[in-house]
Formats: structure tokens, sequence, C-alpha cells
């Protein structure tokens, strides 16, 4: 396995070098909107604490960042009125990641609506703060 | 929400009326071959506490769980000598999940190979039983 690179993008959105619609921060985690929805209210859960993947992460930052997960999960299923919620965390590029700064994907789901391709089309900014402000509320 | 039926499969599997191809148990977790695997080595992580999902699982049953998944993980990569893992947990049906029993999909991913479709078709029981010891090996 590759070692952590500090300059990838999410890296860059910790250390606030680059901005992100965020829903929520804690000591050891951090959730903004994902840019790039698979579906309305895609949002992305990190720990602060670098690692590459959850093959590489000290199990110490696990328990408070599935702590968030489960927060962002039923913020998120609330604040759009969804019907579930699909979580998803990929190791490696083969497994699908393409950021390689631990993280997980909470994706509110609706029936009948087939999940958009990951890395697919970015979303409008305004649309995206929206979203953020709506999860924020449920939280 | 619907409430956890206690008649569901896993719940039968954790209460030993029904036998599964396990990989690993400790006080507060179980981990088991999916009969319906989406890739070579597709590993379920369940709690031993009852919750439909994550939506309703007590906080408390969070920790241990991710602890769990990143064990299997990890020495499900190595079994299979895997080139990423891809991890997904599912809340209601709408977002794929199947069974209303709390679990994570531990799922072991090649290049180029694409993850078989979801509940698709039923793995050879000698088969899992093969892949159950080599990811025991592994731990």
């Amino acid at each position: 396995m590759s070692a952590y690179d500090t300059n990838n993008i999410f890296a860059k959105i910790l250390r606030g070098e680059i901005p992100s619609h965020q829903v929520y921060e804690d000591d050891a985690t951090v959730a903004f909107m994902d840019v790039m929805p698979q579906a309305e209210g895609h949002v992305l859960v990190l720990p602060k604490t670098p690692s590459r993947n959850i093959l590489d992460a000290d199990a110490s930052t696990l328990p408070s960042l599935i702590g968030t997960v489960q927060k962002i999960a039923i913020a998120a299923k609330e604040a759009f009125d969804a019907d579930g919620v699909t979580i998803m965390q990929f190791n490696e590029a083969p497994a699908g990641q393409s950021v390689f700064h631990l993280h997980f994907h909470v994706i509110p789901r609706r029936h009948g609506i087939p999940l958009k391709p990951h890395s697919g089309s970015m979303e409008d900014g305004a649309v995206l703060a929206a979203n953020a402000e709506k999860i924020r509320q449920a939280l």
C-alpha cells in the first residue's frame, strides 16, 4: 500500500486550504457535502487523523468516525425525507476509492431511484449549500 | 420505520438455529460468509445486539462493530491477495437492505472485476467453507 499523501484534496479541505460545504464538525471528525453527489444529500464523513483508508487506520480513530456516520445518516434521512440510506467506504482504487484519506459516503435513498455513478458530474454550489443547510437543521 | 423482527435470518443465525460459515466471533460481534457473494471472500459483519440497521442502532454497539469490520477487511484482503476492499452498509430496502438486522458488507476487490449483483446467485457451500477458512487463517 502507498503512503498517505498530505496533499490529497480532503487533507487540503481539513487544513482549510480548499472550501467545502460543511455540515458537521467535532474534535475528531468532519462531514461535508460530496461535490459529485450520487443522490441528493450525499455527505462524506472523515476522521481528522490522517490515514489512507480503513486498512491502515489506527483503530482508535474508528469509534468516533462511525458515531458521526450514524448521526449524519439519521439527519440526512430526515432532511431529505428519504426512504433509506446507503453507506459505503472504499479502500484502494479497485474498490472505488478516488481520494486517499479515509472517508465514508452517506447517501439518502428513495424508492426506485438508482445511485448516480461515483465521481460523476459536479453539483451546483448553491444546491450543495442549500442541502448542507438542510442537514445542519436536522442535526 | 418498522420494528426489529426477531425471526429475520441473521437473528436465526445468531441464535444458532441456522448454520453459517463463521469466520470470527467476539463478545459483541460475529462475521460470516455471505451466501450470495458479490465477489470471492464477501463477508458480513454483525453486532449481536439487535437493531434493524444503523438508523435505530444504540450508538454503543457501533465501536466494536466497526472494529470487527476493520479486522475482517484487513484479513480478507490478505486472504484473497485482493487489490482493495469495498465496505457497504444498507439501511432500509430502497438503500439495498434485504435482511433487517444491522450488518456491514466487507468485499475483497480486484482490478477490473465489477461487483456481482446484491442478492444474486447462491455460492456452493464447499467454496464458502474454504473461503471462511482462508480468512480465519489470515486473522
